[in-house]
């Protein structure tokens, strides 16, 4: 059965792969990065500017969407796409992560999650069938499963609970789908850190033909070795021909290191967030543009990069701007981050393209670089 | 003997006219409204957007620059023009205006002002030398000469006294210079509320060869008509073939009005600091952009505007991000409103094109429009 995605695998390089997702609102060139719209707009960019550097889909929170300006709102005026200016695919998070980190005010029950939003104090209640009715409305090209999330660490029986849970919602979410031809869905493994749980859970969510995988609690806090290791864990147990994404990950290393393990797609709040506390990634390193070395200093962000930012103005203008809280320094700042992540996914792709051992010693020659871009820009 | 600048009259309507005003940086087309950009940005825009509103001419402050990042620092970094990324020219207010509002921080005497920078608390002398010196370090097209900027209402000793003191600084500002060739410098003409004051400091100023005149002291919290009063009286004493500029001015009833009077140049950070707090000019009124009315309305904020923001989102969308105070929203708004007072200026100058008595007719339907435009947009 044709769902209305399908992913077409154009190369492999062990378990690395690059491909074209294809989708009702154009093709996603994978491994894909989605910048993070929660509120129906990336923070300081234009639609036009999210997809001239190279962002082929975009990521919104379905429940900070139903909060304001509502889903019934948003389908009144056309839809999401229609409604934010957006042409190409977008996935909502159903907000089940958030909801679940508001911890004093939320009440989780097997109906679901009753939570006090902070925006207005009022109690909602979040459910499987609520949050992909909403996701429906929004006129999403994929929504999220509603998945329990709980808290890290977490003892092996309160995760085997959980876990049972969020299937049986994931179940409950399947048998609420309307719209089946136009919003994927996707599932999410849970399982925590346990293999055996993660691996049995990804068989049994491989199992329920969804149009997608994510893999879900991870980046909570645990060391990165873990991530990775429940990603060589239960990957190998998702269908070969179907998305597989990574949720909120993460650093350049992190991506990197997951796309080795098999990872198609990713989004995360840190190039935006980061770019809006003047955190800059560049191919030397990372830079703090408030600090004083900048101030006069006329070379680009970075002498690498293209972007309209590091083409057109001086660290020492940027941190001008960032110190005198200009609205400016976020936009420029954000569009550096974003086009620095949307390169390394390009450069993933190509590496991966080679195929093979070649594209192997190629990701590895990436992962030795994005070890580097952690460190702070050599003074 | 020719200056950095010279205008060119191309047409008159009345006593309003219409012409360019060439710099070394390019022309500008006259009447010419420059949006504000404080400490070198115009907030939220690119110099790249500010040209392709249609602005020919931006507007800095240079006391703000010379307390941060600093005059010398500009100049280190190859002077304001490649600091900010503007190919334009730039006009430079001296501050005098901001360090006299700073009242209790601010110290004044024959030799200039001594204000404490709210910034960092420092106590800092500008003196007409100071302000004149920092100008032509920045490297901009136009100063503004150091004049002394009373309260209103004042009397008119106090007026007589302020004025006669704004002469000396003049004269200082201009022996002081040393870049004539490359910055203009602009008198100021005061002289309050007080006809005889006024026409006596226009006439005295006039005599002393500056590349151009502005009006000072207005908008200053006096009624619309003292200031139109002011500025029959004071503009025909100007030289016809040099630069007149109303400093700080304002809405757009206030710019067809002084274009009537023989205006050529104005600036206001009305279009860009209403924009971000949510109000904006249209074609039909005054929009609020909070209002509950706009919640579902998917058209734009003005039918009649080819701005990017009008041309590509809906009011609807335009609320939920200005209400989720997404940073898009300023840019977006800021966008518009400067784009309705170029596209003003435009229809302005299409108005004096015409000449004579059509000319006159066309400028008193802009009038009649500017009014309206004052009003909220009819629900």
């Amino acid at each position: 059965m044709n769902g209305p995605i399908q992913l077409h695998v154009h190369a492999q390089a062990g378990v690395a792969r690059t491909g074209r997702l294809c989708t009702l609102r154009g093709e996603v060139r994978t491994p894909a990065f989605a910048p993070v719209g929660t509120y129906g707009s990336v923070k300081g960019m234009t639609p036009e500017d999210v997809s001239a550097l190279g962002a082929d889909m975009i990521l919104c929170n379905a429940m900070h969407l139903q909060v304001r300006p509502g889903a019934d709102q948003v389908e009144e005026m056309g839809g999401l796409h229609t409604f934010i200016g957006w042409k190409g695919p977008i996935l909502t998070d159903s907000g089940g992560y958030q909801v679940f980190s508001l911890k004093d005010f939320v009440k989780v029950s097997e109906e679901g999650a009753r939570y006090r939003a902070p925006l207005d104090g009022n109690w909602r209640l979040l459910t499987p069938e609520s949050s992909t009715r909403a996701q429906e409305q929004l006129g999403v090209d994929f929504a999220m499963a509603l998945d329990e999330c709980i808290e890290w660490p977490a003892d092996r029986d309160r995760v085997a609970r959980s876990t049972a849970r969020t299937t049986r919602w994931l179940k409950r979410c399947q048998a609420a789908r309307q719209q089946p031809e136009r919003t994927a869905l996707l599932g999410i493994v849970q399982g925590g850190f346990y293999d055996d749980l993660r691996v049995a859970h990804a068989q049994e969510i491989a199992g329920l033909d969804l149009d997608g995988y994510a893999i879900g609690g991870l980046s909570v806090g645990e060391p990165l070795e873990d991530m990775l290791h429940t990603l060589d864990v239960a990957v190998p147990h998702l269908p070969p021909g179907k998305l597989r994404y990574l949720m909120g990950v993460g650093l350049p290393i992190d991506i990197v290191e997951a796309v080795i393990r098999g990872i198609d797609l990713f989004d995360c709040v840190l190039p935006t967030r980061t770019a809006r506390f003047g955190q800059l990634f560049t191919s030397k390193g990372r830079l703090t543009i408030k600090n004083a070395r900048y101030a006069r200093d006329r070379g680009p962000l970075d002498p690498d990069c293209p972007c309209y930012t590091c083409q057109s103005f001086s660290r020492g203008y940027l941190r001008h701007l960032f110190l005198s809280n200009e609205i400016l320094a976020p936009r420029l700042l954000t569009l550096h981050n974003l086009t620095f992540y949307q390169r390394l996914m390009a450069r993933l792709r190509g590496a991966i393209a080679l195929g093979g051992t070649e594209g192997e010693t190629a990701l590895a020659a990436l992962r030795t670089k994005a070890r580097l871009w952690m460190e702070p820009v050599p003074g």
